[in-house]
């Protein structure tokens, strides 16, 4: 067993949190989600009124792809790499829209293909899926660990809520392979655009899929087999992060695609993991919607967003703020003098 | 004519700030809505990049319905000043996620059924729609200007964004004749169930806003003797409100149905107003999507909000400023040495 027992949110400082909602100077229900999202904050947190998020964190999982080579993507694959830098000099969309919803930033290179990779690399770029494994099984173990040994690292420095981003050429191509495997998708109801890739690109990509899924196909129930041979090593990263985020009972805000195919994964390996996660918001990737099917998660915002590094997530930050916020913050009908509902 | 001329936010600016957004490191489009609302900002302020919003208002307009005394709401009228207080104690929703997104709040008394009336106060309570006029002409046009002064008002102290609020018990009654009366939609398909209200309360509803409807039914091409007939004195106040502030250039985040409303009735003031304007968000409220689709606006999020107050622009403008943050923070290609697209 590769992740610790997951222990469901607290249902008991849930109900209470539902309790505390109506009796706040609002009409019952009237927060719509907002008053949901606070509950679960509440049963993540055992705690209700809940507090405010103090060290939230992204974590960019980086990696190269080998079928990026192929015309999948409409960049080369050297702006992995240069986004990586982007990124740690704090120009990249993830840094502003982290930066306004008070989050942090942090990028780990799991196998981007350049020569000076950091100490945590599992390997210099993943296969070719189309054609080869994208690593050997060690590998994906590997990979598993680090990101299990990342979330270790930030829960243990106090990070409260966790949000995992991706960055990689190509990556969309893996994480729509493992989306399709898992839910027996066919290719063509389940790639999407990417980057914005034209019709041939598409076409391309779509092939690459498919054959990614006839090299796989014997391996749908064995998830750690199936990240070697068509996921990569950042997506393995990524699924052992959301894993053990959830053993640390730590809510996670999922982003689009390739982070909600790395979640799929990891809801396998850990069952009831997905109870700590919620579902940033909603991209066009149609592989991403069958995802949040498949996890029976409801994106919060859904604003045509298709960039990853964890910016679906980090929009959705300060919805959930706000959430906490309305619970821990608002009057009470008695502090107030607030007349309740008449009795028909 | 009640209002000046409406000049269009800036297209050059517009076409600036598109371009802009093409040189970012991300995709072309990866953003989705936040680029469209990132030039919508630019074009608004007339520069690009946009500067970030340093004096967010949010003004509730407050009045009460002679209509909510006839089984319309679940709540019983004296809510209305109760809920006054509460927001200006800082209790209110509106009060908890204003100050998380960096706004401040104003609450004026625009009618309602209290003995300590504000100087701003236009009447005690609005009429009884059901069966007799809101008000008179010559109030509406009272009301209208009430609006518009504190559009200049806080234009003039430095507001850089405003959000119209409204509390009301009974308001949403008056709100849905209005968009009804405008845009020629039957009663039971623009009634909702505002505060929470059962089925017998919603017949008596949907009642009123026919009765209203049948009493005004000669006055929709005239919208201040709409107001007058079969709206009331907040609501003016409110079409005052977000007509002035295009009129000023000022850009506004609409809230939910009743806000909604109002701005209906300030387009056929004022048109072209509503290019000043964006949806905050989607409540369930029948009456508000069509107003939506009438103004042409798509709502930012749309996550149940049913409470008024301004809560669902409030929880909208986080988005605003993501928005504005990307185009005027994030590195450019050239800027951050990142690889473009590859040619086909």
């Amino acid at each position: 067993m590769l992740f610790g027992e997951i222990t469901p949110p607290d249902g008991r400082v849930a109900a209470a949190a539902r309790r505390r909602q109506d009796l706040l100077t609002k009409p019952q229900g009237a927060l719509g989600r907002l008053e949901d999202l606070s509950v679960w904050v509440s049963s993540c947190q055992g705690h209700c009124p809940p507090q405010q998020f103090e060290r939230a964190r992204v974590v960019v999982f980086a990696g190269d792809h080998g079928v990026a080579r192929h015309g999948v993507s409409a960049y080369p694959p050297e702006v992995t790499a240069q986004m990586v830098d982007n990124i740690e000099a704090g120009g990249a969309a993830i840094n502003v829209l982290a930066g306004l919803a008070g989050a942090t930033v942090r990028a780990v290179d799991v196998a981007v293909d350049r020569d000076a990779g950091g100490t945590d690399r599992v390997r210099r770029s993943s296969g070719n899926i189309a054609v080869e494994d994208a690593m050997t099984v060690a590998e994906a173990e590997a990979a598993l660990a680090l990101g299990r040994h990342i979330a270790d690292e930030e829960v243990d420095s106090g990070a409260d809520l966790l949000i995992a981003g991706d960055m990689g050429i190509g990556n969309t191509t893996a994480a729509t392979v493992l989306v399709a495997s898992l839910t027996g998708t066919e290719p063509v109801a389940a790639v999407g655009r990417g980057t914005g890739i034209d019709d041939a690109a598409w076409s391309r990509k779509t092939a690459a899929v498919r054959d990614a899924m006839y090299r796989s196909r014997a391996l749908r129930s064995d998830p750690v087999a199936l990240l070697a041979a068509a996921g990569g090593a950042d997506l393995a990263a990524m699924a052992g992060f959301c894993a053990q985020a959830a053993v640390r009972r730590t809510p996670v805000l999922l982003d689009g695609l390739v982070v909600t195919a790395a979640a799929l994964v990891a809801e396998r390996l850990a069952p009831d993991a997905r109870l700590w996660w919620q579902a940033g918001h909603r991209s066009p990737e149609p592989a991403h919607q069958i995802a949040l099917n498949e996890l029976g998660l409801t994106p919060i915002v859904d604003l045509g967003l298709r960039l990853g590094e964890g910016t679906g997530a980090a929009v959705a930050l300060p919805i959930v703020r706000a959430a906490v916020a309305t619970l821990s913050s608002m009057a009470t009908f008695d502090d107030a003098g607030v007349s309740g509902p008449e009795q028909p």
